[in-house]
């Protein structure tokens, strides 16, 4: 299979590129293809201009390639902390240009976009990594976890994906090492279970 | 009162700018101080660095001067667009960088990070207005609306700020001209409530 991995965190040094590592490490095993992008190493523009919003616009080559992997993608797999309920922007930026009509959803003939549009991805499943400093039922009363309904409905579900697991690890800033190693198996025992070795 | 107007959409010809125009057009009306950032116009950098995130860090002069408007104004109101329940990348970026622990939040001595922290803004009131093509009973029912929690609870709530109001309009897409001047007339409403001329 092909897997799309998406990584979103300013420090290379943070739990979030530990995943990304680990995530990578679990799909080579099983003998999958890759197509990993580290958004802020590869200092991607997040910021949609006016003219690609069409969906028959023309699109600068680096969009494309983005695009293409992840119209080609059997799995995807995304890891970024929870910044206000919300990935950071420039992943924000990664959904606003790559995620685009006629790639990843498209509307009906007569629809002007206000329509429900049709999933296009011919990946039937993703995996969303979260890292918080939030506790767990802070989160769920105060703020209503909205990064659930984000990437499951808002985003996935809309691009035809049905099959969604996402695992919010965390408190992080006060965790143990122990802690860490422990959500890290758990991380690769979740990319094994989804994406296991290839048999084709 | 001062007030910060923040819009974020790509082209000077949405209903977003014209929200935005009518927004300023009151506020002057009523003789307030107005501190306006068209982020596109102004092509802000949305993408926040791993040196910018402790509170103690150096801040480039450009991002501490919008830190130094929010923390001096009496009154928020945001514009944009729902791109997939959330704000476009530039304005995440708005958020990621500006409302800044030490500017907007601040956590209490011994906290990591990990507890509730306590809001800094002056403001009491914030407004935002959105744009949608999605049909509201479809965005309450599939989508869950999150870009209310998102900006009433995981931000502004956050930041201290008890006196909310958000205003998506919509279908945009099929809407009439004369559907969009009454949504303008209702926005310079809300405005004109929430920011009555100035008495003092």
């Amino acid at each position: 299979m092909k897997i799309s991995v998406i990584l979103a965190h300013p420090n290379e040094k943070s739990f979030n590129h530990a995943i990304a590592r680990t995530t990578v490490k679990v799909l080579q095993d099983n003998r999958h293809g890759i197509y990993f992008h580290d958004l802020y190493k590869e200092k991607f523009d997040p910021i949609l201009p006016v003219g690609e919003i069409p969906q028959d616009a023309p699109i600068p080559s680096f969009i494309t390639k983005y695009c293409d992997e992840l119209a080609a993608s059997d799995g995807i797999i995304i890891i970024h902390p929870n910044w206000w309920g919300q990935p950071p922007a420039i992943l924000k930026g990664w959904i606003d240009r790559v995620i685009r009509p006629g790639v990843a959803y498209g509307f009906l003939e007569g629809d002007k976009g206000e329509g429900v549009p049709k999933g296009l991805l011919k990946a039937r499943s993703a995996i969303v990594f979260n890292t918080s400093n939030t506790p767990e039922e802070r989160e769920q009363e105060v703020f209503g976890d909205p990064l659930e309904t984000l990437w499951k409905n808002c985003i996935f579900g809309l691009c035809g994906i049905t099959q969604f697991y996402r695992k919010m690890f965390g408190v992080v800033v006060t965790s143990s090492e122990s802690q860490r190693r422990g959500w890290l198996r758990e991380a690769a025992g979740i990319v094994n279970r989804f994406y296991a070795r290839d048999q084709s």
